[in-house]
């Protein structure tokens, strides 16, 4: 069985042998299109090599999105995190975030990352627009920016979508979780988020006008 | 009966009698808050007196709306104006439109002024940010700027609102039709709105990346 | 000697006689085009019964600047902010702001004000889009929204404008400081910010990426 | 002599014999920090074989520039457009675009494309935040988007550029054309414009009110 080892920023697996292999470079997003037996090479899809290569070659094209949900005027009435195992076995708070795939539109891939992590029935209402609200760039260089991803080089184009329907976590999420904008509960969610998905929330609620 | 006369830049009444007397510069959005029978100071309410003097003292602060429809990726499906009366007798093709009131925020005002024009089941998903796509100012002097209207210096905040419900057009407005952004049919509805509400449209599609 | 009271939240005036008589409500932006006498009535000037009323009837449209000095690269490598004197005589931290003006450009009225509080060699660097970087709505109801200002309901369209000459502070204005935006006095400054200013300095950084 | 061929969408050079060898894919920004001989490694570099594999198997970072001048109040005076000899020989009008390199910051990179087409003194005036007034998503298949590069899926984060100094146009860029934004020449130079520039230029000036 494949091992998977995920590409985006501060995401982990739960799976403890992870590292041991041909396959510890392939992700969830390499296999989205590939059916349930994960077989086959989908759209988009880059083998550990080349995963590994285009990381040192050149900056890699993420999307970030900050969940939300909206009240009647639009508002934000609670902002959603993610928890999920970390490479180390820990759980870790995180967003939803994901590499662009080759020949997939940024839409695409913002919808994809979002089913991935909040199953098939969110029912996201993406923006009209495709303006990000920040645009993040990690260097796996600490220091270098607000953003380091020991990984890679990344440019994430970040964006609150609202969802409209019921959240089912997948793969690798635990659990979704909740929180308005302006509680403790926002302040404590927020500093047990790492690797400048942090500076990301305050961003985005920034941005809102929060 | 009071006769009705729209503050707001290109709308207009059915009413051949408008300009005869002491109700002429009452508006529609004066009264949203007055009842069924239009009686009473709603808030915000301005008698004509008060608004003809702010008018050539002051800048007004406007809501401008497209509305669209979108699909399941967020994109622009179609692009909603609205059919009226002008002030002339004949039927423009308009935006929506309307004062912010005293005490109101830009939010309550983009929902009432949604409503009042699309009716209350339009159910308008607002955006979580209130970043305008443009701000139109509008001037009583032609030539000055982009925008110009004869009655007032107005700013405007302008929106792309995502329809999700049902359009039940109301009051003054006659109908709402909608076409596809990039249809012929687009480029003829932009060409028949005047008073730089076509800018606005064109501004909006830009924005959103058409 | 009329005596100047400001129109502008949370800007004072040091002139400790100021609420004794007819001229409390003309404030410096109401006398900007009057010449070095005051005498006249500038384009877009109100006396105090017409700005007092219209304050009670309708939101009042202001330019709220936070000025900052950038660096090569357009990084923001200082943030000014503004010493006054406030109306209870305490020295208060605030920003640049003001009404704009009947028939003035929101361009116009930036300039302006920057020019009020800077002087006129202070060079500033307007942005080519006027995409505020937040809409502030400021009410006389604490409470109601994150901005309150006693004396009126004011719409804010909030930009950061890198300012490229020298700073000569004037009128009110008794020095303008500039720290580095990721300083402990950076902290410092925003927690004597108050009506809300210092929450729009938030918002400047987090819009700009810091 | 290596003969260089650009990476950047709709960018050409005038070497007649450019597509015969193993350098074809080597391009300008591969040798700019490389020095005058072009010999050794940049920062960033890419040899052909290992640019075009990444162009097959994800979306490259690129950055879009459209040059303006401005005057005292930030309004666009001038639009700047490049012209260039194309693929093909004949000479094109265009951008000033180009590719984020590895471990490059985005700031860096809009620095560098323009003095690499601009010149050293061109003083560009970077905008204090990095938010794009467009994401143009070009795709190797035509009609996928608004914007086709035959060569790859390219993520152009585009960026109006306030140019400040002198431009001495470099490399294969042979002449810079400013025009004013309203004029027929505007018009006329965005008509001549192919790939999606002419758009992104058209949004460019929707995006600054024009």
């Amino acid at each position: 069985m494949p091992v998977m080892n995920d590409e985006v920023p501060d995401e982990g697996d739960f799976d403890a042998d992870r590292k041991r292999g041909e396959f510890d470079n392939i992700t969830p997003e390499d296999f989205i299109h590939g059916g349930g037996a994960g077989h086959g090479n989908p759209p988009g899809w880059l083998g550990p090599a080349d995963i590994n290569r285009a990381r040192h070659q050149m900056p890699i094209a993420y999307v970030e999105i900050v969940p939300v949900r909206t009240d009647e005027l639009g508002r934000i009435a609670q902002v959603g995190s993610l928890l999920r195992v970390s490479d180390d076995g820990s759980i870790e708070r995180t967003l939803i975030t994901g590499r662009v795939l080759f020949h997939e539109t940024l839409r695409e891939a913002i919808a994809r990352n979002i089913a991935k992590d909040l199953g098939d029935i969110a029912l996201p209402l993406l923006p009209a627009s495709l303006h990000p609200f920040t645009v993040a760039e990690f260097f796996p260089t600490p220091g270098l920016s607000e953003y380091y991803d020991p990984r890679q080089h990344a440019i994430a184009l970040c964006y609150v979508v609202a969802i409209g329907g019921d959240c089912k976590p997948q793969d690798e999420t635990l659990d979704v979780e909740w929180v308005a904008p302006r509680s403790d509960m926002m302040e404590t969610f927020i500093n047990q988020m790492s690797n400048g998905h942090d500076r990301i929330v305050r961003q985005a609620l920034a941005w809102a006008g929060i």
